[in-house]
């Protein structure tokens, strides 16, 4: 595979110069358009050590306007890495549109070592580089340009390369102890490049593989790949921006009503001829909406409940245990009030309620996920998220911001998301609040009557009550499709709103006992493996 | 995940009558269209037993017209079937563009099923979900429309379900022994298939799930899906041929000449600026053309060789190692001539030899690798293509007849392709035969002065020549890209005859050497294991 990086491509001087001075120009150009379009550009550096990773970088920020650049390189994580899943750092460093993110000692760079150190096996090799793949093809889905170097040295140009370093005393800071180890494990290091590149070379995130050992060749190479892609990119962009419009139009928000219908019946998914008219039951039906929960009874439950949530969330802090609490539910079912609950029983150090409303222009600027990944607490925490990346397959699939494809395919999107969650051991816990059209119809009256909670309801309530059977199916296929075994959906009926708090505190108590039982449990196997 | 599907969904006999008829007429309608459209439909069932597997498939061929359906359902591979790679019966059964495929116990029953009978890992059954979203991915880029139904049952449903059949006389023997110890399984091969669904369900190949206890409710809402998908892709197909052409105008065969040079020269990728007139080597120019063998040598080698390939040839076709040879290389190069070397060596039913030129019709109706699966051979056969799927980087490539994120997807399909070979046993054999210009030039004239060898040099051999440069950026590519650990490249001189033939011949040798060393190595220690 590296062979074709091992011929000894070469540029001259002379050629170097007669070319720069253009190129340079045309990457500046570029780079006005860059920050003008709708997508980030990634740029991801792999190699061999002393290929001129470092170098080829400088050389970017050194031609480019470095104001439009962000440049990464990552070692071994921070504690405040450590307590996030690992994607964590990246998501939090990815570039928004308009801007280059250069990428050193990448997401690529652990599993890498690692295999090449013989530290995990193949299976667990795969197994993250499919995790690249996924994080890599959902930026490509929404519009980012991806672009990775493999800068290359055959080795005996390493020993070269590193000698050579050695000797000059203004460039022996660049060669480490760490250097030499690795030279030593050329070919193994180069062995799980291999399987490395074979894997993630994507239609939409291709690797480019170039001979590292002439700088004036490698950075010829390596800028003018930048300029070609990023032009295609921008040409094709304009085309899928143009064919989206035409999709979205193509795109049913509801079927056609049958003839003679009233038009008011849309059919939960699966899909049923409009002529019958029945509304099939969706899982929302099958909740008990006579739930009540008497004032006594709650009197005396709610303070029991609240004391025994801080109990447990306590214990769960000190064992590092992380919560993620999401509630979504129709408007006026309550969201805010049980929130409230929960955050009564806890310590304000220890938890943040997020209210998701429309994006900022920052987050706007980037992956519809990136705004979650960007609020993950440090261990021991809890996170409240009032509505969450849910909007993506409520709100934008019924509203058409979200194209069907798009709406579709974030079901995988946000299940691969929650699994890194709940793998680095966060408590998932979802709440859907439920209340019926007729009470959630009392509430808004309410709403209408008292000054003080006026300001609560706006037309957009209004609109979306019009919607409700759009709403309602939608809901199904959100938890037919997102309900899992690590992190499943808790329906509560919440026309009461007593009921409803109680049934919130008893899940979030009961999920994180069981959080709190698996980690002594696992914690205990691990000291008696090791005494 | 599943909770969805236990609600009672079901539809009256009056319903069901009043709308089959206009349903029934659309779908005919529906499949006129199918039958001119430019990609196949694949729809995948799995689910429950007793949910309605079998009668919803019977349904739909009832409802259709069955000449453009193919139905399969597969159970334990046949010896046939055994002695390839797994998904070898999958592409050999796959629909053609114009026709839909119903695919019952599919691709998905067996990691499915092991998995809940404990029988393979959590790791492994990751391994397998994610080769079967490579194959639906692969047959999405081109363009296969894919609906996958999991008909489910409660617990209880399935019980009642498996009751009911035994009970009547005309259906008992639709229950079976196997249904009701997978009913004993219904807990683990659930949580099974919601790892299943949760990991494969994506934007282009998404899972429905139908509740499967009321026939009417699941055939009219597998119908009435189906019959929306179609309609949906049709429209998306239509825009993506009209993305596609105006993709195929954007994207530039070579950069545009410098000004002022002749334009003859390309450079192979990476691209350099255009105004660096030197042509930078590729892994071609590294080998030594003037590499020869003088015919007294040839005369006591190439039968030495000969004998020794027919000896281990049998050695490996009596362990059931089977062996593909791929032969790629400049017109001229001699790829007939190694070809006959190889085959003189070998007995007439244990090879043959597959020259591939244009599509056939029906090859050109499937994905571009099928017309390579269907001719992958029994255990210990060897198969010699002269040229192969390497056409879709090379051929297609230069002549832009793929367009570029086509011919780039292409490096990654491939190399699962040949994974896929290689981890079977198979041993992947490639071979580029390298002649330099002037020797091809010479070679064309000397076909043109004789005779019977005239009919072998056609117009496009002389179009051909005139791309040498973007050819040989395109192989330079190949290379890089697709020679990996268990199926590398042999890059073969072959300006001289002999030279060319006696190191095929050796390389073969060579790796049929190396495998059948291997294959007694494990079977050795699988015995003492046993032992």
């Amino acid at each position: 595979m590296f062979r074709t990086a091992e011929l000894g491509r070469r540029v001259s001087k002379e050629e170097f110069d007669a070319a720069a001075p253009a190129l340079r120009i045309e990457i500046l150009e570029l780079q006005q358009k860059l920050r003008a379009a709708d997508f980030p550009v990634i740029i991801v550096f792999g190699g061999v050590d002393g290929a001129g990773k470092n170098q080829t970088i400088n050389l970017i920020n050194e031609w480019m306007d470095p104001r439009w650049i962000v440049t990464r390189a990552y070692s071994a994580p921070s504690d405040e890495e450590r307590e996030r899943p690992e994607f964590w750092r990246y998501w939090r460093d990815l570039p928004p549109k308009g801007k280059t993110g250069l990428f050193l000692r990448s997401w690529y760079s652990t599993p890498v070592l690692e295999f090449a150190y013989g530290r995990i096996s193949e299976n667990e090799l795969t197994r993250r580089l499919d995790r690249i793949l996924a994080f890599e093809t959902a930026l490509a889905d929404e519009g980012a340009l991806i672009i990775k170097f493999w800068l290359h040295l055959s080795r005996e140009a390493q020993k070269r390369q590193l000698k050579r370093l050695s000797k000059d005393p203004d460039q022996r800071w660049r060669v480490t102890d760490t250097d030499w180890r690795h030279y030593e494990m050329y070919p193994s290091f180069i062995a799980s490049a291999e399987r490395m590149i074979t894997r993630t070379s994507t239609g939409h995130a291709p690797w480019t593989i170039v001979e590292g050992e002439n700088d004036r060749y490698r950075e010829l190479a390596v800028l003018t790949s930048i300029r070609d892609a990023a032009l295609r990119h921008l040409q094709r962009r304009a085309l899928t921006r143009q064919t989206r419009e035409q999709l979205r139009q193509l795109t049913p928000a509801a079927p056609p009503p049958p003839p003679g219908s009233d038009g008011a019946v849309t059919d939960p998914a699966p899909a049923l001829p409009a002529t019958i008219r029945r509304v099939q039951p969706s899982i929302l039906d099958t909740l008990d909406m006579t739930l009540a929960c008497a004032k006594e009874r709650a009197d005396v439950e709610l303070p029991r409940l609240t004391a025994r949530l801080n109990t447990l969330y306590r214990e769960a802090r000190d064992l590092g245990i992380s919560t993620v609490v999401v509630f979504e539910g129709w408007d006026a079912a309550g969201k805010g009030g049980a929130i409230r609950r929960i955050t009564g029983a806890l310590d304000a150090r220890d938890y943040q309620v997020l209210p998701v409303a429309a994006p900022t222009d920052e987050e706007r600027a980037q992956h519809y996920l990136w705004r979650f990944w960007r609020h993950l607490t440090r261990a021991g925490r809890i996170t409240l998220f009032d509505r969450s990346w849910y909007g993506r397959v409520l709100v934008e699939r019924v509203e058409g911001f979200a194209l069907e494809e798009e709406w579709r395919r974030a079901y995988a999107e946000i299940n691969a998301f929650e699994q890194q969650l709940t793998e680095h051991g966060i408590v998932v816990v979802k709440y859907w609040l439920h209340i019926t059209p007729e009470e959630q119809l009392q509430r808004f009256r309410l709403r209408e009557s008292i000054a003080y909670k006026r300001w609560k309801l706006t037309q957009e309530d209004w609109r979306n009550r019009d919607k409700w059977d759009a709403y309602e199916s939608a809901v199904n296929d959100m938890i037919e499709r997102t309900s899992t075994g690590a992190a499943p959906w808790t329906l509560v009926p919440a026309n009461d709103k007593r009921h409803a708090r109680l049934m919130v505190l008893e899940t979030l108590c009961h999920r994180l006992r069981t959080a709190i039982t698996d980690t002594k449990a696992s914690r205990d196997r691990g000291k008696k493996a090791k005494g």
